[in-house]
């Protein structure tokens, strides 16, 4: 059983810093979101898109979590956006000590919102708090119907769920009405926006929902 | 350093039972291929064309592995195939031990090829050798052009990769040549098959394939 108690120890490790980090961001009054999905689902493409749009209404700041890569904070970093890159060295999820050294790396402070972009992978990143104030979950027309089924977890841990790649439903089976149903099943609170990273359809509602997340944070 | 040290005893006891299973499989001249992709990439899918396609040329055996749920297993069964359900209860790949039960539950023998379709994920399954002949990598044409060089240990552990959904790839911006170029970087003698697990293009050469290597594994 020595398995089970090491991460029960790495899981309480990470709940003390995870706790830090919501402290931190908390006397900062800065919303922070933790967005998940599997790899190609479009995370980085929407955080384009979503910089794009909200066009400076919002101070952004961006940390970037990949295996060995920084192709996704290079693509923040043209849009003009602080972002600080995390290499897990193979690691397949953010941890929240991880976090808290990239915070004390992005430069500046008085930012209204954070992402975490995570690893991508729809079953480790939901096991591990990262002191965020919402799990966003990205997942898109193009992976079939059965997701939010076949990895409950990180759909039930979701504030919010962004249905990406909207503009290719009409060349998919993807049913939109049994995607509702099973999240109904599994998180019928959580607000669902329907997007597309490439054509920009529904990014301005989704914009409109973190400009309110934010005031509501300060509130 | 705890974590380093049991991590491997955890890969070394995996070692020991892949090599069990390798033995056992060889034994009965049965090649055996690791399915591997991202959540969504259509594994079961061309599972699915690719029993159809064969048409009982070969005599097939799928162990299916998930979190939680048997709806692969269950669209394996209606195809007349037999199949095993491993459930991983949350954990993220599969390991050897779980392929050595699984194929003692496999009803009947002197099967030709048998399909081990992984956990949707990029990253944790590509540490495990399960003692399969080959590791199949599936991608989809949906999932960007970053995948190849941002999970590089999977694509080099490949011996064969499925690029799936080309039927989409007109509404894509996914650079088929760029796919091969980097591709040539990290691994360049895999085969590659491009198929649409949705319209059974490309099916009958991946088969083919499939025919040849099973000759082989018996010569």
């Amino acid at each position: 059983m020595v398995k089970v108690r090491l991460e029960h120890n790495i899981l309480g490790a990470n709940e003390l810093l995870a706790r830090k980090n919501r402290n931190i961001f908390s006397t900062q009054d800065l919303l922070v979101i933790n967005l998940m999905s599997s790899p190609g689902s479009g995370k980085t493409t929407i955080l384009e898109k979503t910089i794009d749009s909200l066009n400076g209404k919002l101070k952004l700041g961006v940390i970037e979590g990949d295996l060995y890569t920084d192709q996704d904070a290079q693509r923040i970093e043209k849009k003009g956006v602080r972002v600080v890159q995390i290499n897990t060295e193979g690691a397949c999820h953010l941890d929240a000590g991880m976090v808290d050294k990239a915070f004390q790396e992005l430069p500046g402070d008085n930012l209204d919102l954070l992402f975490i972009e995570n690893v991508g992978n729809l079953v480790c990143p939901a096991e591990f708090d990262l002191g965020e104030d919402l799990k966003a979950v990205v997942i898109s027309t193009t992976e079939g119907n059965d997701k939010v089924t076949k990895y409950p977890l990180i759909f039930r841990e979701a504030g919010v769920i962004v249905l990406n790649k909207i503009d290719l439903l009409p060349y998919t089976d993807f049913s939109l009405e049994r995607f509702r149903e099973d999240l109904a099943q599994i998180n019928p609170l959580a607000p669902v926006f329907l997007v597309s990273g490439r054509t920009g359809e529904g990014i301005s509602e989704w914009n409109e929902w973190l400009l309110r997340e934010v005031s509501a944070k300060r509130a």
